[in-house]
């Protein structure tokens, strides 16, 4: 009845997990644990209270007593873990993206739809799981505001650490907003533009930052994304969705008003764990249901290929400074 | 590793319980279940996987499995359980309020104390894990506000079922705000006097509906609290703390906003359930951690003595139309 | 076609006026002013283009070019300027209070009464010409929202100058929150009572600081106003009106949105004159038009007495320690 | 001392600034109207109190008792009325656009430039008078946000008349972000590109609407503008300035909140008319002044100038489908 979970990875995110299903998620434990860092891993399978640490991801995914995987090693090792898992026959919970390139990403949906065995991947877009995502789609959803036909989005970051470069901030950023433009929508992204304005003179050497990414689904809805991953003053995600008879945003996160010193204030996010903390543990919490009743329903291999696919879309129209399409391979069945 | 609960009291309150034990809550799992309605009972054991059921709530504290007791049967069945629990030296969640009279409130405080075992009892005054709550707190606890010199409070449900009587408005409503204020401000109430302007022509009939109360700590802070619980619209709970130097609000829930036929509109929340679920949830998950840890931090025994017992001078206070004191007992040194 | 305006005082208020009266009025200019600190006069004078200086507000009411008063003096000579203005047949806009006590404004009232000219005293309660006072009115006049039952103000300045005293709160500040209760509501005042929690220890020294006030209305509504005049953050005023159905609030100020150093922002005003300009400016011209019309129909010499005497009320409530009645003489046809 | 104005055009913006005259507005009186519908004309001139009517603007412009001349006229009429008020020496007050090209501006700004008798002509960029973006301004230029990097924008209105087509949009409703675009920032815009998305199939036919304008400033500044002028929902402004250390929003505006039926809600304005009322009042009372003063210093002829150019290549890039620079001539000294 507990669902004995392998954590492959235990950086932040990989971390972030494991203390979240021994604190906010029912049904699920840690039973094993990986990472190129043994020390780093063995902390954190004590903390989960006595997991066994595997010096391999792959050794993790044979684990006979790992019933399910959860991915948070970086992006260009999840293909051969997502694989594995497939192969295995064990649910997996890939962070995003699901790989850095959608070659990679499609070979992941190719084994999947091919193993026969249902969905076993579930990718890491955590934004499906808050609650305000949630009533944005409800209320395009519910049909009141027309067909969508532009969204608005803001990201940005205090800053980012170093080794943080144009790509990662299209593949670890901005992927957020094109997986979230794809599901409020349900539509995929068909082409892809990026401008960007003056560089800040704080942002990182050699980055430009900020830009607006310019998305296009097939039926013609234009999302516009700001991405600014050195704006000092916090963490800060905005969505607006217009549709022909209304708009809904995305609400701002409940913080105590203060009213002190001439200003009426309210606390910006620091960072995404604090921002997005509920929507990371209703996706943890959804995953161990899942995979307890033998059924994954999050955000899926497919979803991340065409995320990944229209990243790249981004990347390369920032390269060629131009409009760039975004070609898709046909969906399998098991994604209708 | 898993803690196991036994439910007693299986309505809307117990029902919940169990549903978040299952859902959000990590190590823990239900037993056991015990109410007067069998068929409820039932049910809720088949949903939580096949729990025991007990006819008798006494029953269920004395099964040898049951490591934790969760109390959500009618208040005036409270003090009998908790003392059992005591008496077992189970910890217990009890909902609010603790009891419904001062007198069997303070001998769950007496029994606790004497057993010298620790604290055991932690009432479900939910609110204090309420991150808007929290988060007021913090602003308070930070003292960049100077002093607390007043509290302005609201509390409104759409509307009650049968059975709401003017006792119940203080007992299971005002006691919300009563120990948010004890907790916020670390004052005891110290007074209570009650205003009731024209009644709603909405409210239950005999319901005096809504009621300004008005509260006192020792220390001479001041507590308003509007209490209406047929204002139709919505489940609506504010709080102001109004200090020397600033003042800091409880925010109100983020909801998306939709702007459509000439409103930007967010929705307000229909139940406390709602609108408190991660409240609930938080309250549940640190009382498992303490039982598995072996201390219970929580909202205490004597927090919910107190609270009742400002209950009561509030409920006097209607009757004799004035100002009545709250006289408490000395507070045990388990509680300091 | 143009108003010739005498101004009585030239003090803030006065100096306003006479500003207002040059930069964002119609019809209007300020022919005459007078004021026993006659550099002060004179520099207003100057400031106008050139306004005769009168030594005597009695004078410059008579003198012959004055077509319309504006009463800016002290409260205690309000009456006799009133008086006099009365007499001549001049419309005249007097600052609030009308005058200190009930006593006094009732003889204005029965003067006007008596003239049989029809309305000639407007009271400066500005509120009313707020933007967002006019909201809250057209909500509840508008039905939706059911009776009115309650009322919660907040009435906070930053602090105050020497000479406030208990009676100046009362006189000078919640003088606005009664006239702005009587008004929405269209009930009068028939009881008050005064709460004081502990004193702000950044309070003038004497001054009881922050105040609760306890209105209640003939028909049973209760309105309840937090003054707080040295609450050193800002000036800030707010009201919700709760009825049967739903509640308005007051909107807060329109302010730019600021998001830096981890805080979405905006400034509180510092004072009332910012706050209050647009309705300044509203209740300035409404006079203006109505002078040159030949009807006044702002808040009436009625709505001055009715006020000074519920605040005289709350100043008996103060000093008795208890709940004290308000007692008006018989309304006059001329305000029915 | 009282302005005596002359009004070209009586249609409803023409009719609102004579209104507006006469009750908002100090120092000023219309004494003559123009418009070929004379019935229209007379009515305006009658309710501002027997202004004189004239069959044309030029011969109001000739008018020997009309001092200031207000050019509300259709936006083809302009460039004659602005040129003979410079000619005549007369300050003029001329709706947005100054004119419907470039060249017709430059034509004004060449006459004004070469008449050597200081700046006569304001443009009715009534936004710059708004005190929610005078406070984004000021914001700005307090310098704690860092450099500006990028603006947001939304225009959008309930609905459009008929006659309105894909040019209006630009010079109608686009010209006011690009004024306020170059006001807030201080540079030129050099560049703009138009996209579309799906249509609204509630747009008037043959209309792209809405549109995502992206203007480029000469020093790198993009600012993307979200036009919708058939969007049902009312008329919604929103401008947000990003910078390298914070960002700054228009606020939007102070409407009462209602909570009834579930929701709490406030009014979006139906049109621009409410929404920009303290602008358009602020406006106009500032050119009276100046012109009384003798110096006009709103919105200039250049900056007409430059925002029809920048409105021209908008169109251009509508047309062309691609990014269009835009030229500009020289600046005069006048205007710098």
């Amino acid at each position: 009845m507990t669902l004995k979970i392998g954590i492959i990875g235990t950086g932040v995110m990989g971390g972030d997990h494991a203390r979240r299903v021994a604190t906010g998620v029912s049904g699920a434990r840690v039973v094993a644990v990986s990472d190129p860092d043994t020390g780093r891993a063995e902390r954190v399978a004590g903390a989960a209270g006595g997991a066994r640490v595997h010096a391999d991801g792959l050794a993790l995914v044979g684990d006979a007593e790992v019933e399910a995987v959860l991915v948070a090693s970086p992006p260009d090792t999840h293909e051969a873990y997502a694989l594995a898992c497939v192969a295995a026959g064990k649910p997996v919970l890939c962070e995003k993206p699901l790989a850095p390139t959608a070659g990679a990403c499609l070979r992941v949906v190719e084994a999947e739809a091919a193993a026969g065995g249902g969905r076993l991947v579930q990718v890491g877009f955590m934004r499906r799981y808050d609650e305000g995502y949630l009533a944005v789609k409800a209320a395009l959803d519910g049909g009141l505001l027309g067909r969508p036909l532009l969204v608005h989005c803001v990201h940005r970051n205090a800053g980012v650490g170093p080794g943080f470069t144009g790509g990662t901030i299209i593949l670890d950023s901005v992927v957020h907003e094109i997986d979230a433009a794809r599901w409020l929508l349900g539509q995929e992204i068909a082409a892809a533009t990026v401008l960007a304005p003056r560089r800040s003179a704080l942002a990182p050497e050699g980055l430009d930052d900020p830009q607006l990414v310019l998305l296009e689904t097939g039926a013609g809805v234009l999302v516009d994304v700001e991405i600014f991953v050195s704006c000092q003053y916090g963490y800060d995600v905005r969505c607006e969705v217009v549709g022909e008879r209304g708009t809904v945003s995305l609400p701002e996160p409940a913080e105590a008003l203060v009213r002190r010193q001439g200003l009426r204030a309210r606390r910006v996010s620091g960072d995404w764990r604090r921002r997005f903390a509920g929507a990371y543990r209703g996706e943890l919490q959804a995953w161990v249901d899942g995979a307890a009743r033998g059924g994954i329903a999050g955000p899926s291999a497919w979803d991340g290929y065409a995320a990944t696919a229209a990243a790249q879309a981004c990347m390369a129209a920032v390269d060629a400074r131009r409009r760039t399409t975004v070609e898709l391979a046909p969906r399998p069945g098991l994604y209708a």
